[in-house]
């Protein structure tokens, strides 16, 4: 009988432990053959790992192989002596003497793009059609440690305020946001949806733990093919009870970027540098109304508003800038959208109801996050409903909630790839999405 | 113009904040009236919280309002003076003077089951048909968080490893898994399909970031209706570059899983506490080949083996039953499975190619976990495919990853919903998963 237990120590360092351990010995390492420069008397073969790229340094006669055997594209172990190198990309080289082979590409194969270039300049198109390949790049690669740490910075924040973290479905019966943007299903005979909003189930869920949260996908059957739309994206999604009203949320959201710029500041520190990213400084973000920030952009910037319910991209950008030259500040809250444009579980303004107690989050001129308090009193959302011409009935799982109590509350949504898009200045939401789906893109 | 900053100081107090500041003086409180029990000359006002029950007493003529105008599934912010009291949940109680009512349900409804009860002893039928009330329960509730410091438990185990967390489409073109029990979408004209798992997408990281992982929901279009299936659950999915063979998958979550058992015991403690909980302590896990375990249960528990090339239910339970009997194991790893059993990307073992180098982890006789070495050489996978009647340029997005080369890598995929029963000795996966699909429940 066999027993599995700890995991076996390997002989083969990472980087980190070579920088703990200091530059001097033997050590042996695997990794990607990601370069080969042949200089004549020796040849670089720097090694791709997961924590960096490691200079190794060929000798004809002191390493046990011949170069020429060597690819790109095939992974190896090897061992070498350790030996500080200004110029190497982190401090040191190996000097190789064993070079074992892993595994190697197809043979007579050519890369599709030049991973190993250190900007690769190739179009968005060929980077997505070849995304398998092409996250191999450095560059490309720390786009996604970046996001990762973005997530991994709001989960800890909302721990950190009591929020609990949920699982929602994704294949529901009905849509929280209506309209036609809801990809359709066929389950068991049924008539199902993919979830655009995991919206019905976090309010559930803050009658069973007051504060929630998930970091999941949605999925919108938008046809739009913007450089600012996806099909399915990362929602980051929390809903809070016993708010005194919706700025408590636009407070929640406001902390939480601190933290996240924070942490990202702390625990990536070298993506955000091979990058050149600039993190944002917040102390407090500035909110106007809609209204008025239709009328401050329109006499500012001396552009007609058109359409009075909602704010078309531009204005979005205009605001942005608004906000930049006048306060300094990359974000905005816009607050008081028109109950016209927001769902029917939207808390109107009691003050005016023509306005709902709701806020979008714009970030350097682009709507990053929707949010606002919901409604919860049963009668008002039956009220809501009936005007909008729905049928309560069909919603009599989602109205089990308001039916035996809800505390007041409110929540949002965050767009993951917009928010990571905005941060590193990209201009396609693409560039910021692992494997996107678009009208036209459904793989790799 | 406002701005928005730091998160505002509420008066409102949480439990943790109360045990930390003392039992003594004024305190004011927000929460769910859970209970209110009318003793006479006072009453006790259960308020319910993220934390736990807060025990509240009604006297009147203290207390500013009428006791008759509280109603259970009230939220409720009430103010009053601190005192110890042994029998109360918590060890204290709050003696009211204010209360404030902040919602109410609807007039006149009852609740549709028994959530104050400690214990409900209502049928899973019905606890899922009012799930959003169900779920209010204490006990219903804490089986949730025990769900979250499992999947918190991972995720920080698999960082600690060096992993990363990918993001993978859910809304795929092609599937890893294959079969018929795959979920069909209209996509703008094509066809698409759900993903039964994030497969492909994590082999491919492998080639990014050497270790990858991701906790994401997957879907599954079986029509088995039985105590152990799902149509959506939660996967916790890892993949390895680098690896010796699938010994260090297997050491791997060997180790996940004693960290996470650690981590809910330092975590969650309460709700382990609660649900009368008892945490596996692992040392080791015993390891079984497939083909020996049929034989060793046939002889133990004289019974026929009639498919030799998997697993019965049954035979699952018995081996399961066998190991804790000769190894006080309630975990298992089978090894081996025949290669006709496992999908076209398992690695057979070269000593004997009808079997593959792959597992199942079980748990107290359940399949949990299925895991193995993956093809990574491309000559090799095509002939797998060629060989199963499959045509490699259906699949030439994930061939690409062969092509310009693998690491040898290996993973494996973990039913969230399913460890959390077998952990919680709960008999349906339906009571562990927080909004189940199954081929007859698509709401709430």
């Amino acid at each position: 009988m066999e027993f599995i237990a700890g995991i076996k120590q390997k002989e083969t360092k990472e980087i980190s432990d070579i920088l703990a351990q200091g530059i001097s010995g033997k050590v042996k390492i695997n990794g990607y053959i990601h370069t080969i420069r042949d200089m004549g008397e020796v040849a670089f073969v720097v090694l791709r790992k997961r924590e960096g790229l490691v200079q190794c340094v060929y000798e004809e006669g002191v390493t046990n192989c011949v170069l020429k055997e060597l690819k790109e594209g095939m992974t190896v172990e090897v061992e070498g002596n350790l030996h500080e190198e200004e110029r190497a990309p982190l401090g040191f080289e190996v000097r190789l003497t064993e070079v074992t082979v892993l595994s190697s590409p197809k043979e007579g194969t050519m890369l599709p793009l030049p991973i190993s270039k250190w900007k690769m300049k190739t179009s968005l198109e060929t980077k997505l059609n070849y995304r398998p390949i092409s996250l191999r790049n450095i560059r490309e690669r720390a786009i996604f440690k970046i996001q990762e740490g973005i997530i991994r910075g709001f989960r800890d924040f909302m721990f950190s305020q009591g929020f609990t973290e949920i699982r929602t479905p994704k294949i529901v019966a009905g849509n929280a946001e209506g309209g036609a943007n809801v990809f359709k299903l066929e389950y068991f005979g049924s008539k199902a949806f993919l979830a655009q909003s995991p919206q019905f189930y976090k309010q559930t869920m803050v009658g069973v733990y007051d504060r929630v949260f998930e970091a999941a996908p949605v999925f919108r059957a938008e046809k739009h093919n913007t450089t600012r739309h996806l099909n399915e994206y990362t929602s980051l999604d929390f809903e809070m009870g016993y708010i005194d009203g919706f700025e408590d949320v636009m407070a929640m959201e406001t902390e939480m970027l601190r933290y996240v710029f924070t942490f990202l500041g702390e625990k990536y520190d070298k993506e955000l540098k091979l990058l050149e990213v600039t993190l944002p400084k917040i102390e407090s973000i500035p909110a106007v109304r809609f209204d008025e920030a239709k009328v401050l952009i329109s006499e500012k910037y001396n552009r007609k508003i058109k359409n009075p319910y909602d704010l078309e991209p531009e204005e979005e950008v205009l605001i942005g800038k608004y906000f930049k030259e006048e306060y300094e500040s990359d974000f905005v809250f816009v607050t008081h959208y028109p109950s016209k444009k927001r769902p029917f579980y939207a808390m109107d303004d009691p003050a005016d109801p023509k306005f709902t107690l709701s806020f979008d989050l714009l970030y350097k001129g682009m709507e990053i996050t929707t949010g606002g308090q919901r409604i919860h009193s049963y009668d008002a959302q039956v009220a809501k409903m009936m005007a909008r011409g729905m049928n309560p009935e069909e919603f009599s799982n989602f109205l089990m909630i308001h039916k035996h109590g809800m505390p007041p509350h409110g929540g949002l949504g965050i767009g993951l790839e917009r928010l990571t898009m905005k941060l590193l200045n990209e201009q396609n939401v693409r560039e910021t999405t692992m494997f996107p789906r678009d009208v036209s893109r459904l793989e790799p």
